[in-house]
């Protein structure tokens, strides 16, 4: 099957959606396979659906469908809860693995909510602990033997800048320090090879790349050889061994299921269980690949025609995600007003005008189009003109 | 409006049912709610249905709902996560409000998530903290000057108990404990007036008696007195000040909003919001007087006709939340073969049969046809009779 398949998608007429980064477009087969979840399972089977429809079961099974985009192995990774959430449990956990250390490694180019989550985690716990965090390029340096955990987002938010998954894991190691990946920008992104990697734990979110819709629940990866020492702190029942036991005190369920918390969302997992239904087929090095052409094509298009605007992602295509991101200083105006005119990207303070390249349903048609709206828009300061955005509005 | 609204559920052909305590049968509005919000929001709008479509406040929005049935003042309740989650968050602020105490005392009837989370959150704190767990009975007398923090379920999951508000409120008070109360068996059951109480939280789950649907999130409320004393040590970036600011600090939202963690599940939320339409009318002290009057019909037809069936749930109607359990020693099997004869209740280990009464979709008929039933497979022993529960299973 060909890597395209804009037809499995709702994308609104007239529009070019480039920010797939952000939020993915809606598979035509989710709003199907949502209400019949609901009136088929919910309403049918009420109270026994958690047996009968298998609910129980779906944080895992959709944990190995996702694991197996990302080369974990089976039983690998459960759903649940948001990724702060995920971050959190994962953090907790690896400072337990390395109990005499007290530094968390971070750089300040990580999404905020995981290092806000790591200020949260460290004010409950005893005094001593610390977030440390650099410059990006400055990680690998600052990797010593006082770090008990390196936690990083492969690919940066704003400027789409990759770090070097494996030499920084391997880093890491070599210093006695537990690896975190956040792949919220990786995961249906880019060709991730988790246990090649060895790093410890992995997070991410599947409302991205992975097409799960608003809110759909987070990851998180557990390399097997630790999942048994584990204590999450974020004791919930449905992490517990035996849960429907209901005994007072936690015991930690078998490997990967002691990182469930609580109730999980059915009906969301059934939206982004279906998504995933589109991954089947994908090779994800293929898919890498277009998507670096696409980002080549886009990138050579808007700097011959768009002087003003300043690359601000990596040149170098091992250096950049999926993402490709340009600095300009009427970047939000222009935005609304590349918006308006049907190509969705989105802005980032300060400046960062960011748009994400996902080649299920993006060709190089769109990113061609794509540029030439972008010229118009820029060469043009269309978001001066007082009624366009009221004009152009699309959608 | 007559509170029985039968008609708004989608409810099974042949089905009483009695489980709306552990999963509330589906509203009949919740699908095309759920697919419009798919559809025509997500579809559409894409990433700007964070604005658009006003996905940003629905959190807040469908807290402002749910307060309305709790007696709680606008912008006391946020909702998100899962129960497990919100109750991390409540005792972690519980004890912060009362730092120079380390106990927080429950009882062993709590829903043992609640004392997982507790056990959790210790461990990730400094030496000196303790759950103390005493029996319900005892909960009062154990209140003292030691206690930091007293976490209760008002209605106990099992027998139906039911803890008096307000007088174990103003003992904890007295002794200048924090309290927080679990409305996981209340909200949508009982008249419950958070105001009144002067509790300083509760929190509670959405998917019994509100019928939100499997995995529907959770809510917390926080004393609107103290919301800006409130550090969350789970600081996710939505509960940030100004989250798209993406400052490397974590700076508490306004009031509620600080309570937030991460992307709240909006296709869930989505149901949730329509499922509770169905309360707009609804005068919770009706409710309650036909729930205890329908509990009342049903304890005194099963105890004139099985015998062997003890009750277990408190006989006075003030001391019983809106479920009644029986126990009996062949309960598992037996509770099998009520279910297979189309009356939907649960079993809880060791020897609990449960069943709850939900005034908008149960009426006084129901019951006496449950009794009816639950006195032909007791008194018949029909779990015992081995093709029973293959030819009878309806659903």
């Amino acid at each position: 099957m060909d890597l395209l398949r804009k037809e499995k998608f709702h994308l609104p007429e007239g529009v070019i959606y480039l920010d797939g980064n952000s939020l993915g477009p809606m598979p035509k087969d989710v709003p199907l396979a949502v209400n019949s979840m609901i009136e088929n399972e919910w309403a049918t089977h009420l109270i026994k659906g958690w047996n009968e429809c298998a609910w129980m079961d779906q944080p895992k099974r959709v944990g190995n469908k996702i694991a197996k985009l990302l080369g974990a192995p089976d039983g690998s990774i459960i759903m649940g809860d948001t990724l702060s959430i995920k971050v959190f449990q994962a953090l907790d956990a690896a400072l337990s693995l390395r109990s005499d250390r007290k530094v968390i490694l971070s750089d300040n180019g990580n999404f905020p909510s995981d290092l806000y989550m790591a200020e949260g985690l460290i004010r409950l716990k005893s005094a001593g602990y610390e977030l440390r965090t650099v410059p990006p390029e400055d990680v690998a340096n600052s990797i010593n033997a006082d770090v008990a955990a390196v936690m990083l987002t492969e690919v940066d938010y704003r400027t789409g800048r990759r770090h070097d998954v494996q030499s920084i894991t391997e880093k890491a190691h070599s210093e006695g320090c537990v690896m975190i990946w956040d792949l919220a920008h990786s995961a249906g992104a880019l060709e991730v090879n988790l246990e090649g990697s060895n790093c410890e734990f992995a997070i991410g979110c599947t409302y991205k790349y992975l097409n799960g819709g608003p809110g759909a629940p987070a990851f998180i990866y557990v390399r097997p050889d630790l999942i048994e020492q584990i204590q999450p702190a974020l004791s919930g029942w449905l992490g517990h061994h035996s849960p429907f036991a209901f005994e007072l005190s936690y015991r930690p369920g078998e490997a990967i299921e002691r990182m469930r918390v609580g109730t999980p969302p059915v009906i969301q997992l059934a939206a982004l269980e279906k998504a995933l239904d589109l991954w089947s087929d994908v090779d994800m090095q293929e898919l890498r690949d277009m998507s670096l052409k696409l980002s080549r094509i886009f990138i050579e298009g808007v700097e011959a025609r768009c002087p003003s605007l300043e690359l601000i992602s990596p040149r170098n295509n091992h250096e950049r995600g999926s993402q490709v991101s340009f600095g300009f200083e009427n970047g939000y105006a222009a935005m609304q007003a590349i918006i308006a005119r049907g190509v969705i990207g989105d802005f980032r303070a300060p400046n960062v005008m960011r748009f994400g390249f996902t080649p299920l349903y993006i060709d190089e048609t769109d990113v061609k189009k794509a540029v030439d709206t972008i010229d118009d828009v820029i060469n043009n300061r269309l978001w001066d003109h007082p009624n366009f955005l009221r004009q152009n509005r699309v959608t």
